[in-house]
């Protein structure tokens, strides 16, 4: 059995359940007996770089609770993707800490560093057992029915639609609300579980997986503006058009090369001109609002199967690697659907690195602007049971 | 004892508890002797003057319920200053329906609109009790202690920063969050229920009750990440330089000659540019959100105690319309904090209409860039018991 001491990270944007899989994995390392330092880095990789480490033996059930239920990275997170120098560096680390286990909670970029740092431990030839535990608002992961962190998420998106459906047909109008997804439209999909009865909304929704076109949309708002005197609309952060270009970004890119595309309202203030030029001579009410990093780190709309997933998915991690010795990435399983069921396994770090999946074909109508029964089948389990809207 | 039917009526912007005062004034208006049918107008003046109502006296108390815990305006809203045509059609149908008691559920605009059809009965010597029910998640009427809506909002207020300044604290940067708030500051101000211990953000806050100067935002914002190494700020969408003009705004405006401010992110962006500029050179991550609709209808952060006392107030006002047959705004008196204790009084129409409130100089800071400690004695209460933070 491999002995030595453990480092773990979190990596990549934060989630309101992160925090389960670090205390899930913290307390069944203290289980463990092949682990003895249990230590956190603060923000990922760079902490391991410059020894920055928290000892995550000492700390009190309490306070490690408070942790879980906390959102957002509690050890400090990084975007940062490694070159040879600074993999490197983390051997050098490694070996003085006297370091076994690695442990990596992240999106597909975090895996790709734990793949690029596992494959470097093989050709040094050093005892690492290096694991990457899911996590990702995005829901985008290869090999995993659905990703930790994806579901609470996706419970704060569709109690927003919930609530500003209701509030546009008290104001009538157009709304578009920007939700997060780069490439992936899990996110911005799962808006369509605010509409309880007919007519509620939101009335369209516009997916990454889908070529944007201005006029489309344009025709799309007149006809559910026709058919509802309102539109409510769902639009993801990502739409891009037919030649892959954003329809509005900053330009700003981080160290893996994505562009900023959260933390500005300019892609709904775009859309907001496009729908008022639709209208062009009629007295239309049109508000855009981005949702922003609230989608990620709200406290108090935390999925009950999400939160207990990330704890689950993390204590998995350690035993596997324990059991094992062996570097994987751990994914879920879906087993039932009605009660929910799900269990856990491990794949190869190189399934789920770097290259992130999207939506599936049967999850988006045809005209590409909602989403499928089949869809809601898979969504509706994940975020668990939504308020009921009362009516006159 | 003045004895026909009722009209009841919301309007302005919708709130997440504004159903509860609906739904307690039915409730109550069944059991008054005096009130015979009980008629929901859509769309508040709107539906008056289209004779467009809702039978609210066949609901079922399941259904009603429902409507309670449902947020935004369940007979719609509508924001329109009534003219001399209007209120003589509001007259027109008054009389057709033999209405004798007119309730409206809404904010200054609204007790003005109140105000305006009371006078004119009077000038008719039509006998017509009006009675203003308070609603605004502004929390600036004048005369009463806070306003039926303000803690809810301010409770998601609190949860967003708390939850968003963890964000921030795991990926460090420059975070600006623009929260509703036109001329009064009071739910930004809530932002510093957020804080738990020393470093918490937000860092700063900026209200409409103080000029926004530029230069010294740039200042305060370069002096916070010296200080803190990242900084989390809170801005009003009402903020406006020394000549009263708004920082970003589209330039759209309503009837009542409010100036459009939500729905658009140019604020937020404005500022991050600002930010941007004050370091440029170094490298540094901005980001702007706004919160915008979602604050005032979010469905899963109601305050315990805002939803009992928009419940309570819609009650009050139908006993004590049907107990006096004078028309009257109703206003809440807080009468102690620990525990909360809190009754409900009549007051003038005149006294609420139009013109509103704004905080107090004790409750902002020197410098103007925060709150003081007897602001937090004052929203505290209001917004309820908030999530331990768990740190590591």
């Amino acid at each position: 059995m491999l002995k030595g001491n453990m480092v773990i990270g979190q990596s990549g944007g934060p989630t309101a359940v992160i925090n389960q899989s670090l205390v899930g994995a913290i307390l069944a390392a203290r289980e463990a007996v092949g682990i003895e330092k249990i230590l956190g880095a603060r923000h990922g990789l760079k902490g391991i770089m410059n020894e920055d480490f928290i000892d995550l033996n000492s700390q009190t059930l309490k306070q490690l609770e408070a942790v879980a239920q906390t959102p957002a990275a509690g050890l400090g997170s990084v975007r940062l993707k490694p070159g040879k120098t600074e993999c490197e560096r983390v051997f050098e680390v490694f070996k003085k800490h006297n370091v076994r286990y690695f442990f990596y909670i992240g999106g597909n970029d975090s895996a790709e560093t734990a793949h690029i740092i596992a494959e470097m431990a093989q050709q040094e030839n050093y005892a690492l057992c290096t694991m990457h535990i899911p996590k990702t608002i995005d829901n985008d992961l290869k090999v995993t029915d659905h990703c930790p962190g994806f579901a609470s998420a996706a419970r704060f998106v569709a109690l927003a639609f919930m609530g500003d459906d209701r509030d546009n047909a008290a104001l009538s109008g157009v709304k578009i609300n920007v939700v997060m997804g780069r490439h992936a439209g899990f996110l911005t999909a799962a808006s369509a579980l605010a509409r309880q009865a007919p007519g509620d909304g939101p009335h369209l929704i516009y997916l990454p997986e889908r070529v944007f076109d201005i006029a489309r949309f344009q025709q799309d708002v007149r006809d559910a503006v026709a058919t509802h005197g309102r539109c409510v609309i769902a639009v993801s952060e990502g739409i891009a058009d037919a030649e892959g270009n954003p329809i509005a970004s900053t330009g700003e890119r981080d160290s893996h090369g994505n562009i900023q595309l959260s933390g500005t309202g300019a892609l709904g203030d775009t859309l907001a001109a496009h729908v008022k030029a639709a209208f062009s001579g009629e007295a239309i009410r049109v508000r855009a609002d981005t949702f922003g990093y609230l989608q990620r780190s709200f406290p108090a709309t935390v999925s009950e199967i999400d939160r207990r997933e990330a704890r689950e998915v993390g204590a998995f991690a350690v035993k596997h690697a324990v059991n094992t010795g062996k570097s994987a990435a751990i994914a879920i399983r879906r087993i039932a659907n009605a009660p929910y069921q799900s269990e856990y396994f491990d794949t190869a770090l190189s399934t789920v690195a770097r290259e992130a999946t999207e939506m599936d074909d049967q999850y988006i109508n045809d005209a590409g602007n909602d989403v499928t029964e089949a869809w809601l089948a898979y969504v509706r389990p994940l975020v668990g049971d939504l308020p009921e809207i009362g009516r006159l």
